[in-house]
């Protein structure tokens, strides 16, 4: 690597977290979770998938090599319970080394813990570098990723002499909505599932479209209804210079690289913005993290001190933004275009391959047309309809999405005959309200964390850790025990 | 149509009872099901159906039409039950016109009878005359099928403006086994499912691979041991002149059209004969039917009568063996290859089209490795292993099977999170012990006919059934009336 590359590398990790996805994360990662010398020891392997579960003659039996992450130090062989985290749209070292409550479990509860990596996602790549070429992306679907696990899980248990072993599947946000579907669909493979702040209604089309950006509103109000509206009347400024092309002014306000000249450019310059807001709200942890970007303790927090620290309000938005866009102060300018990308999910694809994938996923399956108004929240009003998915989907992807899908597919919110699945959500992530807030019987159950943003609950405990998510924690063990006891009896019958 | 041809249709209609299947079935079946003037009436209609529901790349939204027959005489409309038969291998009118029980319950509960055609049989083919092509058969497929099936139901209650109606699936034998899918994978969308005949467990590797030809022998055992014997005993004949290759006295025995001339002409003899068995012994019913070909009331015991009725034990072999190929008398010989066809299911595939599309599932995710072994059974040992199974459907079809996926994919004997089926089977069956034979909890009801043949349960009351069929349909009419109430409560909720 010469040397400039080296600059360019170094300077597009900042402006590009997911690029980290590349990299060994032990470095990055290891402070964060686990302690400065702590390592989470996972052997890293591959597994020989079928590349297309649901058409014998499109592939014929090709396979694909399929990364998982093993751990068996805590294991009781042979009869202790597997703890399978149902990877989703990353790198699966992302999430193994920001879940650390599932290794926690598994000290406790002696089992074997695999992280089996989303098929598209880090290094699972069914076609190689043609993996996003159409047709090749097609295969690219929630069900081909559950068949994946499914198969994973059975093949794995065979080989580790494991059959009695009772699996409890986990998982996050649409890794979550993936574990809840692994329990719907192969209850003869899962025991049980801890599906932590799983949108699985608002992604099945249920629900309302405003309910994201307002709970993201809702964060910041909640700090102080100065906040929310420095915040509204950022953006209103904004929108008066953008009205009179002033945009000399808005370029030096924002710092960008470039002066913006066209609604089009004010449009990205706003999604950039919102998106922002977004990712504080959802990763408002109460300890600094670097887990999708590098985000400071208490980000909403720190973001309303910074509107409000004077009133300058486009300076102090700009700020705000840099929390997220400019956490070590290298940039000496933003460039909209390059530090968000628009996509079929309006909280934000990423940036990367990994991007890429989630797009098609937002284009296909997964609905996520979600949009602000500037009246339930506090963003300029910036749709995102059904027929616009559908324009740009066609567009990007050769496809069109189609509606209800998902819903038919995963029961949507005919969930009564479910059993043994552990809703978490915390009370600060915009994602919450999208999924299964009141337990629905006796082993649906909701489980919710006031103080908690986007799956707290997954990660290893912090001595800064709020009450609440120590006793979600608390019961979800609980339970996970249970289910692993039931399970136990019945593979034993 | 001309002379020669109309000559040579209704000659192919006699040699392959599956050709009826283009035909209108009123006339055939009319005496048998409903009376010499009864008349079903349902409206044939077609559904615009996706055509790959697994991947929006392969063939874009592309639909096919899906037929589907309506009935909506009964229905308390938009408050009744929809009763769904979920179509199995062959033309909708075969199943439509020998369910009668289905339409006498929907009399009696004021329900919607919908029968939904399955893809790539009758007239549902995604791709026309090109549908068995390769790789255009590749969406052949048993959740292709069932999602058909889940949106089919979904539109239509929307369109009929149904959405409270509770839906309970029907179906016999593999059409069972989708019911019994249908109930595991969209309990979302059915309420119950009345299982019939439906042998789930020895299709996903379940069991003993001698058990379908031994309970085909146990039939003919109980009418007579003798009867037994004089079978096995004329097998024994057969061999022997097949060993000393005394191929004439065996075309005339068999009253064969040619002379066999290599062990493989034998071979296909012998699998001619053994499937007249396994016909006879799932079709064994108290009064003559018009399903799956002609077929006189009691086969079994005609069978048995036929195999004892003189020394000449190859002759009443070939006569036992015309009661199913030679109903009607019109044939002056048999060509075993015309009259069956070796598939990748030993049990037969029939002939015609949906004898491919047959074929093919059987070479993809149905196991149907069932042998014969002249110890266990009264038959030639004729062995289908999976390395057959293999060999053969890579060169019909290029695939290669996957064994335990249906397993993987349907659940396999790990039924205890399911609810709401009804598992029928009759004793004279041998599909039955490939079926859940007890209970398994208050509402995975296993219900067993003692005189009952193939699915006996679906068919239209007859002054000839035998009272444990009487009780066992009035057991399910009870049953789902109970599910029917439980799911109005639900979706009104």
């Amino acid at each position: 690597m010469n040397i400039m590359l080296r600059i360019f590398t170094v300077t597009a990790y900042l402006l590009f977290p997911s690029m980290l996805y590349g990299l060994p994360y032990s470095y990055f990662q290891a402070k964060d979770q686990y302690g400065t010398n702590a390592n989470p020891e996972f052997s890293e392997k591959y597994f020989i998938q079928t590349v297309d579960h649901f058409n014998f003659n499109s592939m014929g039996n090709a396979t694909f090599s399929q990364r998982y992450l093993i751990k068996e130090t805590f294991w009781r062989k042979g009869s202790g319970p597997i703890f399978f985290y149902t990877g989703n749209e990353g790198d699966i070292w992302e999430f193994a080394l920001n879940s650390g409550f599932i290794l926690e479990l598994a000290a406790q509860q002696e089992a074997l813990v695999i992280f089996g990596e989303h098929r598209y996602y880090g290094k699972s790549m069914p076609f190689g570098k043609d993996s996003f070429n159409i047709p090749q992306v097609g295969l690219l679907t929630v069900e081909q990723a559950l068949a994946d696990y499914a198969v994973m899980i059975t093949e794995l248990k065979h080989q580790l002499a494991a059959a009695n072993c009772p699996v409890i599947v986990f998982g996050g946000s649409y890794g979550g909505m993936l574990s809840v579907y692994m329990r719907l669909k192969y209850p003869n493979i899962v025991a049980g599932a801890l599906a932590a702040s799983a949108p699985i209604l608002s992604t099945a089309g249920l629900g309302d479209t405003r309910q994201f950006f307002r709970d993201v509103t809702a964060d910041f109000e909640n700090i102080a209804t100065e906040c929310r509206d420095a915040v509204r009347q950022a953006f209103h400024q904004l929108k008066e210079l953008a009205e009179s092309q002033d945009y000399s002014r808005i370029q030096s306000e924002f710092a960008l690289c470039n002066p913006p000249s066209s609604g089009q450019d004010i449009n990205q310059l706003n999604g950039l913005l919102r998106n922002a807001f977004t990712m504080m709200a959802m990763l408002d942890y109460p300890y600094s993290t670097h887990f999708m970007g590098n985000m400071p303790a208490n980000p909403v927090k720190v973001a309303c001190q910074t509107m409000l620290r004077g009133s300058d309000l486009l300076a102090n938005l700009r700020d705000t933004a840099g929390i997220v866009y400019n956490s070590t102060g290298i940039l000496a300018c933003f460039d909209p275009y390059s530090l968000y990308k628009e996509c079929a999910d309006p909280t934000g694809c990423g940036l990367g391959f990994d991007s890429l994938a989630w797009d098609y996923q937002a284009c296909t399956e997964v609905e996520l047309c979600y949009e602000s108004n500037n009246v339930t929240d506090m963003f300029p009003p910036m749709a995102f309809t059904e027929k616009d998915r559908e324009t740009y989907c066609s567009k990007r992807w050769g496809v069109i999405p189609r509606p209800g899908w998902l819903r038919t597919q995963f029961w949507g919110d005919a969930l009564s005959t479910a059993s043994n699945i552990i809703f978490s959500n915390g009370n600060l992530d915009p994602w919450a309200n999208g999924g299964v807030r009141k337990s629905l019987s006796s082993s649906l159950i909701a489980l919710n964390i006031s103080e908690g943003a986007h799956h707290l609950d997954l990660r290893g405990n912090n001595e800064a850790d709020p009450p609440s998510v120590i006793r979600v924690r608390k019961m979800e063990s609980e339970i996970i025990a249970q289910w692993v006891k039931m399970e136990r009896i019945r593979l034993s019958e």
